[in-house]
């Protein structure tokens, strides 16, 4: 905070509380804020019915009451601060509110002093993302023997594989999508009453949550045999895959894993179906730093853990998808996901 | 917007936006942001890979790929505005980065204009709280019958009672809440290792989401027989529960339902035990306008539609909560909820 100039930082729902206090923020019109000051240590309101069950690491527990107002308690600890670090994902509703009280203040997004911190991760970290994967990775594997596709829903299936992923070992399941034939042109899909049937490709896309720490890997399957056109195309994403990953290494900038898996498939005359960046960070959520885009200048360090996903999606008629979650190490990328990459029948 | 001096409206993540346009954002990184002004029609500006799946209704779909910045896209429709309301639950990440490029306007809350047509429900949006209130009564209804509490833990029980939540015809469970023995005294407690056995009173708050629209109901059961004070803490909560569903007709003020419920508990002696506020609005949110807490003149109006929850709360011993959800109707109260609100053995 004093190295950028930040008074106060105001932290709420999302990733950056549990990473610093080992507490999960309820979302809820019932504010819970943690209030950080170099003068008073680190103060946390929360809300006076929450308390029985709250344990919070390393910050002093304060409860309001219902007729109490929680951000004139947590706004009484800062004399008209210059600069106020908010989390991301603080709810506007409360932010507002603060500003009325704190007026002229300049605002900066708390993820420019949490994320610095939090991309990288410890050895603890990556063994819950790797055994998070390793889950995940375990479900794949028994799709080809172990679901029927054929004349049944994409709901369906999806409720089979978010099964699966708690039978695994996550503590629940955190999204799912299933998106067959045309519908895999659709990247962020809604499994729906879609019945799949022979030559479909099925996109496979889901994650769960373990010991706060996520998986999120993408296989597309074929329905009954591939053809000529659906094999080309997943031989394209798949050797992109393979070329972002191969280009993880400390040192190299976020960008040119994007680039080095968009070539590819360029190369192969798809180049206008590639329509999102190649990947994500991923730790407490399933999205954050850093970014594998197209102007991310940010430079790959050991022990960063991000997706790596590039996919093509022809309008109406298919999308493939293939994803794996990297640690970037000094050996280079360490793939946390290893279920087969092949373009596999299902039934 | 008029009424109000808005210039410029900004909805995103929450209910407003699937209120007036039937989509509901994603909660990402990548912005969805409808933007309502005078001059220009609701313009949505949504992620280019999201396109494929949305649909809105009244509003113009702009799609942003991945190298656009969305901020300045929507901030371009709109010059300096004066006032501007935001989405109640629109990310601060996203509001810090609109208030760089709309400075000195005053921002206000986006619930001051929607909430007040929230609030009132229509014969439909009753129609899906009635179903999915009576969906959770049939659950309540099977539980003494069909659910075993003793030897089991409170996670196996709430278990159960999401997976009936879902088959009762809800499209998903939304929560549970499962808080036994001295577990109960923590109103919003998470369901856990505690395994239960005679003599535990067991709080079972818990609901789903049917249609969009929200269940959320409370009953209490005792595992085996209670004892003289288990009986006399809950007739209490009982009667405060009727107490306060009894005071519901249009021209009423929010605040007397918490009074009306709040001072049965305190003749029986349990006030200081009765520590949050006697209920919420629930609607498209699980908890929404109006809200029955002392302070809140809100005068209540046929078609509101809320929770009447009172519940005792004794630390390291009990808990007890008993929650209906209500319409106010020209007749006075009608209860959604109708599961029987006696102390109900359970094995």
């Amino acid at each position: 905070m004093t190295d950028s100039g930040v008074d106060v930082t105001l932290l709420s729902v999302g990733a950056d509380l549990p990473y610093f206090t080992g507490y999960e923020a309820m979302a809820s019109e019932r504010l819970t804020v943690l209030v950080v000051t170099p003068a008073s240590g680190p103060v946390m309101f929360i809300p006076q019915l929450e308390a029985p069950r709250v344990t919070a690491n390393h910050v002093e527990v304060r409860a309001w009451d219902e007729l109490e107002d929680p951000v004139d308690l947590a706004a009484s600890l800062a004399n008209s601060p210059g600069r106020i670090a908010v989390g991301d994902h603080m709810w506007s509703l409360f932010l507002t509110r603060f500003q009325k009280r704190w007026t002229g203040a300049d605002w900066v997004p708390a993820s420019t002093l949490t994320s610095p911190m939090r991309l990288l991760k410890d050895a603890e970290e990556i063994d819950l993302l790797r055994r998070a994967a390793h889950a995940v990775d375990r479900v794949m594997a028994m799709i080809p023997d172990g679901l029927r596709f054929s004349g049944r829903s994409e709901a369906q299936v999806a409720r089979n594989l978010a099964e699966l992923t708690v039978a695994e070992g996550h503590d629940e399941a955190a999204f799912t999508i299933v998106a067959s034939g045309p519908n895999g042109a659709s990247p962020h899909h809604h499994p729906g009453d879609r019945v799949m049937g022979e030559g479909d490709l099925v996109v496979c896309d889901f994650g769960g949550r373990l010991g706060g720490y996520y998986s999120d890997s993408t296989r597309t399957f074929v329905v009954g045999m591939p053809s000529r056109h659906q094999l080309e195309v997943h031989a394209a994403v798949a050797a992109a895959n393979e070329a972002g990953r191969s280009a993880v290494a400390p040192g190299v900038p976020c960008q040119e894993i994007d680039r080095a898996a968009r070539a590819v498939i360029d190369q192969a005359g798809f180049g206008e179906f590639f329509i999102h960046r190649t990947g994500h960070g991923i730790g407490l959520e399933v999205h954050e730093h850093p970014y594998m885009v197209e102007g991310n200048d940010q430079i790959l360090q050991r022990s960063m853990t991000f997706s790596v996903e590039p996919g093509i999606y022809m309008p109406d008629e298919l999308g493939v998808r293939i994803e794996d979650i990297v640690v970037c190490t000094d050996e280079g990328p360490d793939s946390l996901n290893r279920a087969s990459r092949e373009l596999t029948t299902v039934a």
